[in-house]
């Protein structure tokens, strides 16, 4: 039985949101062991409340917590007891098949590298988003672990990417494109067009993506350095909240009555649920010897079951070492 | 009598959308002279087409075109007698107070910094773009022109933004923010944390921005380098088809009526206007010294009424003589 170790203290919401979607996989699958880890009275009180009974959920303690605004290296070298840093141990000598954690992004990036490693080859592990389009979730990286990527390391997201979209997103053949501010393969930074020329050779490049394609699914991996994806990724979740205030606000809105204002921001919001970070699953860090997720730090508990779901989806279907062959 | 001199063949739409906004101009003000510049026959034919028969209105005969995808230093070199390189001569010459030109941005830059030079002490002539928030239109620069920006020119392209906001938007006290991936002065590519340093003395500043602030109205002026504005500028940009787009994609869409279907979209369009680029006026070259105006592509013949209105006010409020002053 697969087991997946959660971070019960991660996001904003703890403990009552990761125990809440840990209880929710538990429910729905009998064929997945979950491990809870947190200060162990905060998160068996957590359990009590919600009510679960069955024998797939072990609590591990873990009485450091890492805040979501801590500095990630001052956190690692003073909190040796933090759940992050117990579970990547545990997942690092097998007692668990995955780790996930809503929680500070920087600490388990940094805590994952030094307990985990990286997969060989890899230049540099990377953290991708899902970014909606009017076709679907697509996958953009790196959104913020690595601010000046060499051409080399961008060429590796997109083919990391590839990998992760295929297999947990389901899209056949996918396709990569450069995050660029022209079509053109003269355009960008420097380290841009290096990565132009390289990814030119590949039958599954598409070429440079402007800022209006995102959304219009022209690729299906949006590769850019950390700086533009969190930049880009950050712009794209506050859509539905600010266009509807925008919406609100407009003149044109005085002319609605009440039914027809609650038409328009229910349809959009229901359209919009795929820019909702919170119904959104977590992505593994690419690259990482092991499985690490990371949510968002707002994650519901749906978003958490998803991405526990997600998390054994990489174990199973090998990601990494798909990753690994796809490198060579 | 104020001149203002038109690319009458620049854009996607030559010579009808800008003859028809200069027309709308001249029929709207009696204090307003007007300049076309294209092909003297073209320029001719459509005046007679479109009906303008009054003495406000002048044609220069500039037989070379150059495109929208041409490359710029070429078109330089080759085309010594396009719109944009008389247009700007005439400018340089004293015998117009502005130009404006829908047409090929980099030309237009590259024939601004030749002809025209730079203001002094001006690092980088940067061009920027209005971007909407729930607190009305607000700045965002550069856009595109610097691609690698030194802190400096950076702390400069602020500095002349807020020259423009307050002149040409009426946002008083504006606020400098800085685009960044995260709250704290450490977060960031190298020039960017420098640029906080140089920022962080100044009252007028309120620190990084991120993506998810852009719409929120957190600054008046957001800094940033031409790729990373780029990007966020054309993912604004394609908000409101692509949003509409996933509503009318979407499953809550099947069940609507035809008539909520059709009010959704024309309420998003109405309230949305204000990111339609075709809709907006140009924004001047910031730092070039004299009146230098880029409209985008697709600008309707309003959007070039309105960029012809805004050289007006950059001429009267001797914004660059501001400039000059700001940078010392």
């Amino acid at each position: 039985m697969l087991k997946i170790a959660i971070d019960a203290v991660g996001g904003d919401y703890y403990p009552q949101n990761p125990v809440k979607g840990a209880i929710m996989v538990l429910e729905e699958r009998e064929d997945i062991h979950i491990i809870l880890l947190g200060p162990e009275e905060l998160v068996q009180n957590e359990i009590a409340k919600q009510g679960y009974s069955g024998d797939r959920l072990t609590v591990v303690n873990a009485p450091e917590i890492i805040g979501m605004d801590e500095s990630p290296s001052v956190a690692l070298k003073t909190k040796k007891h933090s759940s992050i840093a117990i579970g990547l141990t545990m997942h690092a000598q097998g007692k668990c098949d995955a780790f996930f954690s809503a929680g500070n992004t920087g600490a388990l990036l940094g805590a994952s590298m030094f307990i985990l490693g990286k997969i060989e080859g890899v230049l540099r592990p990377t953290i991708g988003s899902i970014y909606p389009s009017i076709e679907g979730n697509k996958l953009m990286l790196d959104v913020g672990a690595n601010i000046d990527v060499k051409p080399e390391a961008l060429v590796q997201f997109g083919i990391m990417g590839k990998v992760f979209v295929e297999n947990i997103l389901g899209i056949k053949n996918p396709k990569l494109g450069l995050m660029n501010i022209g079509e053109e393969e003269e355009k960008g930074r420097e380290a841009v067009r290096q990565a132009y020329a390289m990814l030119r050779e590949r039958d599954d490049f598409v070429g440079n993506i402007e800022g209006r394609d995102v959304m219009k699914a022209k690729a299906d991996v949006y590769i850019c350095d950390g700086f533009v994806g969190n930049l880009l990724l950050k712009l794209g979740e506050s859509i539905p909240e600010n266009i509807l205030e925008i919406i609100r606000r407009s003149e044109r809105a005085k002319t609605l009555s009440k039914e027809e204002l609650g038409l328009i921001k229910s349809v959009m919001l229901d359209a919009l649920a795929p820019f909702d970070y919170q119904l959104i699953g977590g992505v593994p860090f690419l690259g990482i010897n092991g499985v690490s997720m990371v949510g968002h730090g707002g994650s519901t508990p749906l978003a958490i079951k998803n991405s526990i779901l997600s998390a054994e989806k990489i174990v199973l279907k090998k990601v990494n070492e798909q990753i690994k062959a796809a490198l060579n």
